[in-house]
């Protein structure tokens, strides 16, 4: 691409370093930004450089927050000896909005990963291993995505944490209320017919 | 979307602004620049801000400029009587992606379109007129997009100016170099046997 602006290159070089965004998606937010008032960028850029700078992790889950101890972590009502084991933030959000789950989180950041060279030590499992170390969890429930990566992550962790005395779980996987059995692929079926639950139970939840 | 963080739901909220983001997508970039080096958020927003501050127009074609006057405008061996109407700067650097064109741009900045609330008065179509009342413009290639608005634009310029001694033209329409016959619409494929050219003018290009 040829720009007849050098500064107009600049900022779509900058923008399709984003993932899944490439030049020209870069050149239409762009173009896009300068057809409106200066305002919008300078908010963009301020939202952006202010998150960037001043966000902080919660020290007990990881979570993104911007105190040192985020609002779940905060809650008194909710049970801190209940640990739900997510990979980050979207996943928090994801259950939070379900408002079945009234434990609190632990954020790790990613799953291990040797492709992408993540390994353990990049990971917040130390911190988590401290927890269940100092008692002060009950059951830990292991809420990673069902990916090669993921059961490795859950793997790695259950194995340093077996010998103490606490539950762990991992969430249900089978088919998703709504859907057609017959669209279901087979491990999810498989699965969910391996691990099927009391008739009684399922008509209570 | 309830979000831990108020600077994140800033972000967030910031970027599903740019059209085509919507929030999952915007968090997952905010995400992304969360776990990049700081520079690269800090680079990001000064791009976008130096380019919307600083960015001007060509005076003289009205282009995407970082000087008064654009680089096309001022080389000396490109023909300034020869114009070509275009839409904005997407469009010129298509056509200077092609090397065939030897002469000078006008960007009218978008197209004639009643539903989007954009009148003659919002183009750069006055200035258009001027240079053709000057007697600067020998001829006038209009190279908008084939649509509705494309030709309203087209032809609410050509009234204006069939009454000056300058020839006008439009890029051809026809099947894509390469292209099936049977795959063709058929407006495009009636068009190029409508305007079908010499064959001894074909093999020339």
């Amino acid at each position: 691409m040829d720009f007849s602006s050098k500064l107009l290159e600049n900022a779509v070089n900058e923008v399709s370093r984003l993932p899944g965004i490439g030049k020209r998606t870069a050149l239409r937010l762009v173009l896009h930004l300068l057809k409106q008032p200066t305002d919008h960028t300078k908010y963009l850029s301020e939202a952006l450089l202010h998150l960037r700078n001043d966000v902080k992790t919660c020290e007990k889950c990881h979570n993104i927050s911007d105190t040192t101890l985020c609002d779940i972590c905060n809650n008194p009502k909710r049970k801190p000896e209940i640990i739900c084991v997510v990979e980050d933030i979207r996943d928090v959000m994801a259950i939070e909005s379900t408002s079945q789950f009234n434990g609190l989180y632990h954020v790790l950041g990613g799953k291990i990963s040797p492709i992408e060279g993540i390994g353990p030590q990049n990971l917040q499992i130390e911190s988590l291993i401290n927890k269940v170390e100092k008692g002060e969890v009950k059951e830990l429930i292991f809420a990673l995505s069902s990916t090669m990566e993921g059961d490795t992550t859950n793997f790695y962790i259950f194995k340093q944490i077996e010998k103490f005395d606490i539950t762990t779980s991992t969430i249900a996987r089978g088919i998703s209320v709504g859907d057609e059995l017959e669209y279901a692929d087979e491990v999810t079926l498989g699965r969910s017919i391996v691990n099927r639950i009391p008739f009684e139970q399922s008509i209570r939840s």
